[in-house]
């Protein structure tokens, strides 16, 4: 449910609500069950039934289950920087991800949370990214972008640009070129394409501008070509992004985290979700945050949530369901 | 012309064929004749009538006057790196800026050149950019990106992106928000409204995320606000030139080079212009470069210089055509 005083409990009503999600997949919503409902009340939509659920128990089709997992929330207060509201989104977050981690679901999709909220709750997480890292043990995820089959892998998160330039290195680089080829394969994609993107202007020009592209990105490409994956780059960052969109490559490996999600923002903004590569569970989310301005205004837009929900239900291939 | 190797020649002979064009500028070409009659045998373009060029007379309608210089290109080598090719095209470049900055002509287009062939010919300018800034005493200039009423300003040019970050201070974004602010008044915008990029992602949300945003960023926005320029920041970079392309702002200042030609080229490559602010000259470019990879069979596309040459009509207001 993500951040009760933000968008989160809207965009999940929104979609709950249509038929297509409904098809999608089986839900278990972590989260406060009269919040879920104030916000199909505020929206004027019509849930699907609403179960509580009981841990152990297996999800029905039709009916949603749903748990605060013994943390509730208190009331909504739209738009507000709450550390109570980012305390209940913290415990649903971990309640959820165990959740998945032990089987009782197959995939995890996040609604936002404020990660200064996050923060004044107190466990020292940014962000449910990494909480989840801490909490499964895996340090070296990605954060990606995901929409109509074209797939942005990001070296780096929520890092300052100098902190996220000075993390680049050659195994890095090769290590996302790996999660990229694996996600896509398991995508169905035969043969992925992945495209390295350059690190400076051009990709440096040949060491005119700047020597991090030769140092660091050529010999990563080369190592990977060796593994056989169809990987190619350093490519021009200013060019890399349209060919992606163009249909050239299946993927792009971003060297920064606003070199991706400015290219894919400029055209896709409302049908890309996010993805976290690299964990030991399919986790998927909105590419957009609490927008604390418009929360419970009727006005959120749920179809990042529903790409999202798409995304995992078609990674989660061992229970995914036909229709999906 | 540019870089003789590349598309300059072609690009050029394809923007003077055409009558829009004949009717937006009076031209004087700084290159070789005989490549540009070359250019237009590859392309069966029909050109305007060619005149040597004598300096201190006046353009005149209809006739493109031409010149070298006195220097004459060697032939042509379509898509070979050479010295003596970016020779040429640096003392042209050199000719042409003299010609514009003396007056016998309003503004100056420049056509793509390979930084590897400028440097080559060894005065060590990187671009067209560093030689105008050295040759006109003008070290403060700004790298631009125009396409149908939306401006981006560049803080740094073909600098790493280390350097490009290292170099940014609360004085450059200021002086950056100032020629944005002059040249849309320039071009005939009453009130511009300028928008300052976030370095970090999310724009740093509030110091969570780096400390430059609010560092360097807020009292750049705040001291131009001071000023009476309508300027707003830090916004998120994912954000704003989105917002930009959706008509929310005039102008957005660009924390560093690939931050707005990644966001422009995912949206309008063909139409836009590259523009250089803080010149005593009016000076525009196509924003390609000489893809030697086809260059002299045809497939370049002129539309970015003809972007070019109507940006630089329009800001060389003085002597501006009727028709323009």
């Amino acid at each position: 449910m993500g951040d009760v005083n933000g968008v989160g409990p809207e965009i999940l009503a929104k979609a709950l609500a249509r038929e297509d999600m409904q098809a999608c997949a089986d839900y278990l919503v972590f989260g406060e069950r009269a919040v879920l409902a104030q916000a199909a009340a505020v929206l004027g939509v019509a849930l699907p039934a609403l179960d509580d659920f009981a841990f152990g128990s297996t999800l029905r089709a039709g009916v949603v289950g749903i748990s605060n997992a013994g943390k509730a929330a208190a009331a909504v207060q739209a738009g507000v920087l709450s550390a109570e509201a980012g305390a209940c989104a913290h415990h649903w977050i971990g309640a959820a991800t165990a959740a998945v981690a032990l089987g009782d679901a197959d995939a995890l999709v996040t609604c936002p949370v404020n990660k200064e909220a996050m923060l004044l709750a107190g466990h020292g997480d940014l962000g449910h990214t990494e909480l989840l890292s801490r909490l499964l043990n895996a340090p070296d995820w990605r954060m990606c972008l995901y929409t109509e089959g074209r797939l942005v892998v990001h070296l780096s998160g929520h890092l300052s640009l100098m902190d996220a330039l000075r993390g680049i290195t050659t195994e890095s680089v090769c290590a996302s070129v790996r999660v990229a080829h694996e996600a896509l394969l398991r995508m169905g994609i035969a043969a992925p394409r992945i495209a390295v993107a350059g690190i400076n202007p051009h990709a440096g020009e040949h060491g005119v501008i700047g020597h991090e592209d030769e140092a660091l990105l050529v010999p990563a490409v080369a190592a990977c070509v060796g593994e056989g994956i169809a990987c190619t780059g350093p490519h021009s960052p200013d060019a890399v992004f349209r060919q992606l969109w163009q249909g050239q490559h299946d993927a792009v490996i971003a060297m920064y985290h606003d070199q991706g999600h400015i290219a894919m923002k400029m055209v896709a903004m409302d049908e890309t979700a996010s993805l976290t590569l690299g964990l030991p569970i399919v986790r998927t989310s909105p590419d957009h945050g609490t927008a604390f301005d418009i929360a419970w205004t009727g006005q959120a837009d749920e179809r990042s949530l529903c790409a999202a929900i798409k995304l995992a239900a078609r990674l989660a291939r061992p229970r995914q369901k036909e229709s999906a």
